[in-house]
């Protein structure tokens, strides 16, 4: 169990140099009825099963278990939810925190998300140049949510293909 | 990940002496929005994370993790719908199988439940006198359906209260 204490911003992609370390993410949500997100995630060799309650302000208890990827595979086949999401995760360490930054992939093509955790809410941390508008517990850019309403159909992504 | 084989009948309670060794096991569900369920239970001292896929005759997928007790407590305080299901199990062995009897309480009190886990959907298997009706694959009988619609609120039940 833990509290994840998280800040999510847009990002001004033009402005950010990636670094080659990236790694493919592909996750997959079963449809739930209320704001608990249950996710299946394969993040290079390793896959999680990774259940998540709803945000208050930049908080939201999480709970993660390594999986076997047989699992992850079967239960990405078998029990979520069209389509899935993929991204390429790049980490990004700028003074005592790294910044997890996502590229979307597929229907949410487009999308650029900067994220950091933090050790409490109210903890300082440097801004680089290449952040954009902040998005902590706006709902449609939870990746749950991207599952529902892809990026690129929506009005602000000029992304419509 | 495994392909749960196994059938569902109601019990006679009265022709059924059941053994001294029964466990107490609470459980709740993430409520979702498909046939998928999510489960989180407290057996004895051991805590399980679970998730079942639809079931096709028989066959159900069954994915179970164990985690930590802490974990379930606040996934069931944090995340689950009310009301959990509380149950008793009792096991029976009979042959070379073992009967898992469930003894419902609270909401779904008067509900008394037989399961066997079976190699193969055609395995012949003995029953025992106090089985009564089969109920396999009637989703009115899942665990998950029992929070949204207790046992106690049936026609059939005769147990309004």
């Amino acid at each position: 169990m833990a509290k994840e204490i998280e800040r999510k911003f847009l990002v001004d992609s033009a402005k950010l140099c990636l670094p080659e370390n990236g790694v493919i993410i592909k996750q997959g949500y079963i449809a739930t009825a209320s704001k608990t997100a249950v996710r299946i995630r394969v993040k290079g060799e390793q896959a999680f099963l990774t259940l998540k309650g709803e945000n208050r302000g930049a908080v939201r208890s999480e709970f993660e278990y390594p999986i076997p990827m047989a699992d992850a595979q079967a239960m990405l086949t078998e029990l979520c939810q069209r389509p899935y999401i993929d991204k390429t995760r790049y980490e990004i360490p700028l003074g005592s925190h790294i910044w997890e930054v996502d590229i979307f992939h597929g229907d949410n093509q487009g999308l650029c998300v900067a994220e950091i955790e933090l050790g409490a809410e109210d903890e300082v941390f440097a801004k680089p140049q290449w952040l954009s508008q902040e998005v902590t517990g706006d709902a449609r850019y939870y990746n749950s949510s991207l599952v529902k309403q892809p990026y690129s159909l929506w009005p602000e992504s000029n992304n419509h293909y």
